[in-house]
């Protein structure tokens, strides 16, 4: 199937909601989704944007039943490395479940090491649940390093509360 | 002890850089660091920068046998969740031997956190490696949920040779 993979527009906001809600709902977490349209315009479309997006666009004559052409996404943000540098980080991977097997999933993950390259990023990395097998060996069958089972890294988070009141102690200025 | 927590400025790279690797060569990994000071106000002082960098500076009179007075940093990212939004990340977070237990590294952990609040970030995240107990302790005793721990979560890499085949992948334009 033919398909093609662009940079998303401020305009494909509505596109790429849609298709985070499915995959929340897909995981059984969509009342965790608190992200509008809206934020997603204003955070990847205004100067110094939070993020960049690419999404994959099949032909009209392939749209889904609800009319859908864009099937896919992939959004992404730079990180660094004080040892090595600049990095492309990819939040998200996604195609909707009828364009699987197709090549565009791996379509979109390359054009974001391709993207990363050209800023000279020098690793392109994510994070995957360990219960999710498929998704953990489509990327290390990829060539991905597993850090965590390799090296013992662990992810940690403040939200909420525990955030609130970390910020509250900051010495003053 | 007096300190003072600021914004790093571009002329403050060479004293962040010797801080990068006398971290590196506590972890015993000082021939990884592949970044020099150049590269570092390069990326974090131009437009859309790749990092942002908190110091932590002492009065005169407590610098260091070597002169020293910036004894710490805090060096960190904005990263974006597709279900909360604008988060901030924590790379790095390093106070000198002789000035810890003074709540440095907390006052630039809890600067970090307020930085990311004033920007509307509703996380900060980090990395920890599993065997460095001391500041995993640290981290949880902050608040900070150990997300690899508690939902499994695994960090990938694509670097090298396995991230330029994939970017040689990249569908065309």
């Amino acid at each position: 199937m033919n398909f093609k993979v662009r940079a998303a527009r401020k305009e494909d906001c509505k596109e790429i909601s849609r298709m985070i809600m499915e995959l929340a709902v897909y995981e059984k977490m969509a009342d965790q989704v608190k992200t509008s349209h809206e934020e997603l315009e204003r955070d990847g479309f205004s100067p110094n944007p939070f993020y960049e997006c690419l999404i994959a666009e099949v032909p009209d004559e392939h749209k889904t039943k609800d009319g859908y052409t864009v099937v896919g996404y992939a959004l992404y943000f730079y990180t660094y490395s004080t040892w090595k540098g600049r990095s492309v980080y990819m939040e998200d991977l996604y195609v909707m479940p009828d364009f699987r097997g197709k090549g565009i999933g791996k379509g979109l993950m390359a054009k974001v090491a391709q993207v990363g390259v050209e800023k000279q990023c020098v690793r392109l990395q994510l994070s995957v649940l360990e219960w999710n097998k498929p998704s953990l060996d489509f990327y290390i069958a990829k060539g991905a390093e597993d850090l965590t089972a390799k090296e013992g890294w662990h992810f940690l988070r403040f939200d909420g509360q525990t955030l609130d009141t970390l910020a509250k102690e900051a010495p003053k200025d």
